[in-house]
């Protein structure tokens, strides 16, 4: 990287510019200069599909993941099929737009587990149906050539959005699978305060287990809603020098998401939000990057 | 306990009823039956020591922890001095408090690490400036008789407030130290979402670690403030009975404090606070009790 050139392995997730539509995120991502996008299901979803493949394949963008599916805490019954279903439509959804993408798109879906069912406080059973709805989907995922990234969120969201909460905790989950359906995503912002993190990230990259790796910073005083609490790459306190390159010595070589929630980033211009993330990951991650893109 | 008794174990820890003077929270806390209290520093010193040793031994109550120690996560420099030379003062308190208690009462010092300097992205370094100043204050400790018990912090006050943010990352460095010096305190607010929490709470109690066991409720959305986001037992989402029931089985025979940061409760009449509180612990955690006070 040299000064004002995109490092060709950031990719723009759709969230970081949510209030943009999916015709808006595509082109001022490409405008930017950026290689890559990750797409979230509803902006996919509010064209159809089929239009939104054939969009995302205009672009010449790669497709890095698709954002999200989990939510299958509920225990038996009409919900928890209704939310497996919709893991399901997910699965095809990811594979399509990743067979859309241009040349080095991955089949990605992140999975956020969700939280306690409400009036439950048994976290140990919320967490074991978390296993068997990736059991019940994995079959589906392998048949699409999908890889299912299991996301631990910050313990702050742990009853009320994910019960996974250390990448520890995930690749445990994962390790039922094959490591090529079943994955971990690596963010930030959810695992840089665990003191086993970077055990975790070697571990996660010899289980051959990191199917993403995400960015995005942690600064205090929280906001009112502690969702909204992310920054660009640089704005916080999070060591990316020494994650990154862990991450890479643990042999991950692909794209690498920005994914900003963040109220003040929603309410300013998605082109501007681009060229700033393009700038603030270029001195904050790139870096620390050693190794090319694999798939480019 | 049956029908409006006050659990004979439950101690009020005083930042429950913060905005009462230490006059107050001794006379509210006896008044409703309750036998022990946990103190904090300002109102202490408030009185001056002796003068609190006095109204604390008059009180006819246990005294259970002093709060709190700790922020030592600076580099060397005076500050750092200055904060060990404060640690060093808090341990005389709490062992002159401990004195003046009734019988049963206990020698504990809850040390907060601290959060990250101003501009440090840090962690590691900062956690191992929280081992180097426990080894500095183990000898004191020792000497006072007093009982350091490193509290890990809920991870999302990591970076501004403790840079412990487990009870196994607690163990590990009170592991250097002898059991009676250098113990953890579990909180079951800052672990319940840990998915080790009860594997390292039966660790805690084998190395003979847990110095105190507190108690307060999750629920959420979280307040804008995320420190107040504490509740009276029973009123959120935390397991009280798997968690009580893992800490008595580890051997803890002790006093169970109740700490709730909570503005709503700290607006209310502290009398009634007291009494709210003996009447949660009791449907809460009570009935999860099998020991009983080894020390009365």
């Amino acid at each position: 990287m040299s000064g004002g050139a995109v490092d060709p392995r950031l990719s723009i997730n759709q969230a970081t510019i949510k209030h943009a539509d999916l015709a808006t995120a595509l082109r001022v991502t490409a405008a930017a200069g950026v290689q890559a996008i990750g797409l979230w299901r509803e902006p996919v979803n509010a064209v159809g599909l089929d239009v939104a493949a054939r969009m995302l394949a205009g672009s010449g963008l790669r497709f890095t993941t698709h954002c999200r599916g989990g939510f299958f805490t509920l225990p038996d019954g009409p919900e928890r099929r209704a939310a497996l279903d919709d893991n399901r439509r997910a699965i095809e959804e990811t594979a399509t737009l990743a067979a859309a993408g241009a040349d080095g798109s991955t089949a990605i879906l992140v999975l956020v587990a969700g939280g306690l069912p409400e009036g439950s406080r048994d976290l140990a059973g919320a967490r074991e149906r978390v296993r068997d709805a990736i059991g019940e989907l994995a079959p589906d995922a392998a048949a699409a050539g999908v890889t299912l990234a299991i996301e631990p969120l910050h313990p702050m969201y742990v009853s009320d959005r994910a019960v996974v909460s250390t990448l520890g905790q995930a690749l445990d989950i994962a390790a039922d699978f094959d490591a090529a359906v079943v994955g971990a995503a690596v963010d930030t912002f959810h695992i840089f305060w665990d003191p086993e993190v970077l055990t975790q990230i070697e571990r996660a990259g010899r289980e051959g287990r990191i199917a993403t790796y995400q960015v995005c910073d942690w600064k205090t005083p929280l906001p009112a809603d502690v969702l909204l609490s992310r920054h660009y790459p640089g704005d916080g306190v999070i060591d990316f020098a020494t994650l990154t390159r862990a991450v890479e010595s643990a042999g991950y070589t692909g794209d690498i998401e920005v994914e900003i929630f963040n109220a003040d980033i929603w309410a300013d211009d998605p082109a501007r939000v681009v060229r700033r993330t393009a700038e603030t990951f270029g001195a904050a991650v790139s870096p620390h990057l050693a190794a090319v893109l694999d798939s480019a």
